[in-house]
């Protein structure tokens, strides 16, 4: 099931997307008898979480071409809500930096809060959705900071969207981030040091995570430099294709 | 004046702190003619963040106890709000650490949006008002990991309030850190490397302030390590004292 946040006239609201059609859902994520058009609403990224945590170095062969090993927990970092934007938004290159790269990942969306993951738990039953996101970073600057928090949290540094898949199997799917129609990273989630249910169970032994919150996978190898112009797709397969434009 | 937030029966409201009297205001910070008493409610924390924006190394003597050098700009790095706890609720040592550390601080509470602010503009005129914040730290997982996400982010790691004061002086305010009665960190505002007006431009410049969120400014020298039954107070001059125990 595909779900999507859109706003119309000034509600937000849930909705089941099928085809070119969005099915207006209640709280409890039923479809409602009424629908919409993508032509009359105004599609909202895909969460609103009150933390995004990230896991860095989370493909070996990424690590390595920043020079990086590979960690032997996961290494857990922040990026401040107030950079996400939508499918279709512009990513905006800040004045602090001269290299600002694209890093495609698979977003998982915790649907229900989880604290202190037992063994015999499954954190894929924590789990609301899956979708794409861009965890946009102004490299020198987080090099510069060694504390990744400034370079990657940036306003529009976070697209994420356009759409949370419900029922997917991530354990080994294709990541691909595409600039101007060049791919310029193409994993697979098999690829990944930590697995999706090993990342959720960690994270959840470290702080509580609460419902709507959004966990950033990692990046695949291949990362490079946008630019102002430049288009930048995230397509992972099952979700969809998470676009938007620098400027 | 002293503002607080708590809950009467299921409502989370604002109120005004007279004394031993809280008047509750409506959506203007207008006293209503509703009155309580602190037996009637349970006080939460002072403040609830879309993100908790924190500055390390901002006194000169707490870089230099932990070995760092005094950073040229303001070292930015981000606590999850799912850390928060208010006054009176126990601070938990997780089972990861065995060097959790206290860093008592002025917080600073975004009253409305700010982003870019211009020389022109006074940040001051964007805050909401100030409030005691315990910036606890897990301090060998914060060295293990660099990257201070995680040692500063374990649930309980953010005490907070018990008020906000939103009218106070804070370019050379008493802080002080207090653990079982002796007093561990005792620093003025005025020892700042960089000022409260400096920090709020500063990082409006690199992400989006949102009304709520929180900036914590540092802490002065003198952390120490708490262990289970240890009282911590985080006493500031003009605002109140932040009470926790630790279990």
């Amino acid at each position: 099931m595909k779900i999507c946040r859109f706003r119309k006239n000034i509600e937000i609201q849930i909705g089941i997307v099928e085809g070119d059609e969005i099915w207006v859902c209640d709280e409890n994520l039923q479809k409602t008898n009424e629908l919409c058009y993508f032509s009359e609403i105004e599609l909202l990224p895909a969460a609103a979480p009150s933390k995004i945590v990230c896991v860095g170095r989370n493909y070996a062969e990424h690590a390595k071409e920043l020079g990086n090993e590979v960690p032997s927990e996961p290494l857990l970092f922040l990026k401040a809500p107030s950079a996400i934007i939508g499918n279709g938004s512009s990513i905006v290159i800040p004045p602090q930096s001269a290299q600002v790269e694209h890093e495609g990942e698979l977003a998982v969306i915790i649907g229900r809060d989880c604290k202190n993951l037992k063994d015999y738990e499954d954190p894929l039953d924590f789990v609301f959705g899956f979708t794409c996101m861009n965890d946009v970073t102004a490299r020198d600057v987080q090099k510069n900071d060694v504390q990744f928090t400034r370079g990657k949290s940036f306003d529009t540094f976070c697209p994420i969207g356009p759409f949370i898949e419900t029922s997917l199997d991530v354990s080994d799917i294709h990541v691909v981030t595409i600039v101007n129609k060049i791919i310029k990273q193409d994993g697979r989630t098999s690829q990944m040091v930590f697995t999706v249910p090993f990342l959720i169970r960690y994270i959840s032994r470290q702080m509580t995570l609460k419902e709507g919150d959004v966990i950033a996978t990692g990046t695949p190898t291949g990362v490079s430099k946008l630019n102002p112009g430049d288009v930048c797709e995230v397509m992972i397969e099952g979700i969809g294709t998470l676009t938007n434009k620098v400027v």
